[in-house]
C-alpha cells in the first residue's frame, strides 16, 4: 500500500528529472495522480513510464513555452510547445476561467499538446471559482465509427463538473464509447472475454476477444450498434475530435498520434499533436450563485432518492463512485498492481530516486 | 402527397389562429415543418394538435414578451414568458450569435418555454453567420435514470451544427436515449415489439413491449445498461437537464411539464416551463474562417471515405441521412400519415383553413 503524498512525490521527482521546471512538475504529478485517486487506475501511475518513453523518444518537451496564439473575449487557441498535456491541460484551463471571469465564459482550444491525463481533473478545477467546467480530448484512433471497418477516433472523453451547495459537487467524466480502453485492460490481464457490443474485429464483425484490438478490431461507440444508438456515440466522439483539434489545429481522426512511443507516426499531418478543449463557465453570469447551488441540491437529492431497481441499494449520481473511492484511498492508501510496481521501480532505478 | 410550401403555410394559419403575430407564425412553422423535412417525422405536423390542445389549456402564451431576464457579455437567460419554444427557440439562438459576434462566443439559457421542434433546427441557424451552432433541451420525465425505476429525464437532445467549407455542415441532432421516443411511436402504430436495450418496465427490468411507458416503464438512456455505458448516457441527459433548467430558472428533472394538455403538471415545481439551452462559436474566433472549413472538409472526406462494413454502401457522415431526406421531399413531396392526415384536416375544420 502506498499513501497519496508517496504517489504525488515520486511522480513529481521523475517529472524534474525530465527537466520540467519545479512548478510545473508539481501540476504535472497533482494531475497524473488525481487519476489514481478517483479508481481511473489506466490513467495514473501506470501510465507513467510512457510519458518517460515519449520524453526519451523527444516527442516531450520539458521546458514548453505555453502561449496563446490567438484570442477573442470569450476564447483562445492555446499553443502547448509539445509539453507534457498534464501541464498544458490546467494551464489552458486557467485561461479558460479566466475569460470567464472576465466575460462570463471562457474557451480555449489546445493544439500541440500530449496526453492530458483524466478529463474530469481539469474540469473540476472550475469548481472552487462557482463556475462549471467543461473537458474533453481527442486521442489516437482506436474507435470505429459506425458502419466503419477503419478505427478512425479515440475514445474521446468528455467531462463537466457542476458545483452545487451542501451536496458534493456533479462530476461526468467518460470516454464516448461503450467501454474505456482502461476496462478493456483489466480483461486483457484477467485473460478474459469482453462482453458483446464493447468490439469490433478487422471486418466490423460482433466480437468478445479482449484482444482484438491487436488483430486491426476497433472499440465501439457509445451505443454498441446502430440499433442501439452507435451513431450517437460516433456522433459525440467527432464532436470532440472537432472542438479539440480542428477549432485548435491539433491533428485530428485517423492522423492522431499513438500515445506510445514505439508506433509510427502518420504521414501528411494534418496539424500539431493532440488537442483539448477547455470550458469554463461562470454560474453568476446566469443566476445568483446561492440560488444556483441550492437548486443544484435539489436536483441531486431527488436524483440520488429516487427508487433503486432490485439488488442495488440507490441511484448514484455522476461523480458519487470516483469520489467515494477517493475518500477510501485518502484514508486507506492505494494498492498497485504488480506490474505497474515493477515499473515505477524500473524509473526510480534509471532516475536514481528512491521509490 | 404534400408540398413543403403547403405544410408550411397551413402550419402557419394555424398559428395565425391561435392569436400569434404574423412574423413569430412564420418562425413557428418554417420551425415545426423543418422536422418534417429532414424526416423527424414524429416532431413535425404530427404535433400541431398538440401546440393547439396546449393553447387552449392556456399554457401557451401566443403573443410573449420575449426578454434578457439577466446577461452577461457572452451570457444571457431569457424568460420565453410561456410562448411557443419553436418562437423562443430560434429567438434565443440570435442573441446566442449576437454575443458570439461580439465576444467570441454566446451562450442562453432559456425558462418559461415550451416545445421547441427539433434541436437541430435552431443549431443549423448559426451556419450561415460561420458560427457553431449548439442547442439542446430538456422535456417530460420518460427515461430512467442508471439503476432507477423511475423515470427522471426527458429525452433531452443535444443538437451540434458545424461548418464546412465545399461539404455540407456537420449536423448532430440527436436524442440522449437508446432511441427517440419516435422510433417507439413507429412500432407503437405497427405494434410491434422494441429491441431488447431500449424500454425498461416499471420495475427496472428489461421489457419488450413498446406500450411499456403506458405500465409505468421507462426509456433507457444511450447506453442501455450499465455494462454498456448506460450511465454515460445519463450523464449526457443530465447535464442538458441541467444546462436547460437549472441555469436558466426552468422546471427540470421529474417536474418538467408533461407536452400533451391531459395530464396533471406537477406539485412544487422548482421552476418555469421547460428550459432550452443554445449556443453559438464564431469559428473565426478561433481560427481563420477559410482555413477552419478547409480542414472540416479534409476531416469529413477522410470519415465519409472510410471502407464500410459489408453490407453497408459507405459511413455516413452526421447530418448526411436527414439531409439527404430533405433533398428528396423538396423535390417529391411529403407522405403524412392516415392518422395525422385526418389531424390537420380537423384543425382546417376548427379554424375554418383550408387544408
Amino acid at each position: 500500500m502506498y499513501t497519496y503524498t508517496q504517489l504525488k512525490n515520486f511522480t513529481n521527482q521523475v517529472f524534474i528529472k525530465m527537466g520540467c521546471p519545479g512548478a510545473e512538475a508539481d501540476i504535472a504529478s497533482k494531475t497524473l495522480v488525481s487519476a489514481d485517486l478517483r479508481g481511473v487506475d489506466s490513467h495514473g501511475v501506470a501510465r507513467l513510464s510512457d510519458y518517460v518513453r515519449l520524453w526519451e523518444a523527444d516527442r516531450i518537451n520539458p521546458t514548453p513555452d505555453i502561449k496563446i496564439a490567438h484570442e477573442s473575449p470569450s476564447t483562445a487557441v492555446v499553443d502547448g510547445d509539445a509539453g507534457l498535456g498534464l501541464v498544458v491541460g490546467p494551464k489552458a484551463m486557467r485561461i479558460a476561467m479566466k475569460k470567464a471571469d472576465q466575460v462570463g465564459t471562457g474557451w480555449v482550444s489546445v493544439k500541440n499538446s500530449n496526453h492530458f491525463g483524466i478529463a474530469g481533473y481539469h474540469a473540476m478545477l472550475a469548481l472552487d471559482e462557482d463556475m462549471i467546467g467543461i473537458s474533453m480530448t481527442n486521442a489516437s484512433p482506436l474507435v470505429a465509427p459506425t458502419w466503419s471497418k477503419e478505427p478512425l477516433l479515440g475514445t474521446n472523453p468528455i467531462a463537466v463538473a457542476i458545483p452545487a451547495g451542501e451536496e458534493p459537487a456533479f462530476v461526468a467524466d467518460f470516454a464516448t464509447t461503450t467501454a474505456a480502453y482502461g476496462k478493456l485492460e483489466i480483461l486483457q490481464r484477467e485473460k478474459k472475454d469482453a462482453p458483446l457490443g464493447w468490439i469490433q474485429d478487422k471486418d466490423g464483425h460482433p466480437s468478445t476477444n479482449s484482444f482484438e484490438l491487436k488483430n486491426g478490431g476497433s472499440l465501439l461507440p457509445l451505443g454498441s450498434d446502430r440499433e442501439h444508438g452507435s451513431h450517437k456515440g460516433y456522433c459525440l466522439g467527432s464532436i470532440v475530435d472537432i472542438f479539440s483539434a480542428v477549432l485548435s489545429g491539433a491533428s485530428y481522426g485517423p492522423w492522431v498520434r499513438p500515445f506510445v512511443s514505439f508506433l509510427p507516426v502518420a504521414d501528411n499531418m494534418p496539424g500539431e499533436g493532440i488537442g483539448h478543449f477547455l470550458g469554463a463557465l461562470r454560474v453568476d453570469a446566469f443566476q445568483p450563485k446561492e440560488h444556483f447551488k441550492s437548486q443544484m441540491d435539489h436536483w441531486i437529492k431527488r436524483f440520488r432518492s429516487a427508487t433503486p431497481v432490485d439488488g442495488q441499494k440507490s441511484v448514484l449520481v455522476p461523480g458519487d463512485p470516483e469520489r467515494m473511492i477517493a475518500e477510501e484511498r485518502i484514508n486507506t492508501g492505494f494498492d498497485i498492481l504488480k506490474p505497474v510496481e515493477n515499473d515505477l521501480k524500473a524509473l526510480a532505478e534509471k532516475f536514481e530516486i528512491e521509490f
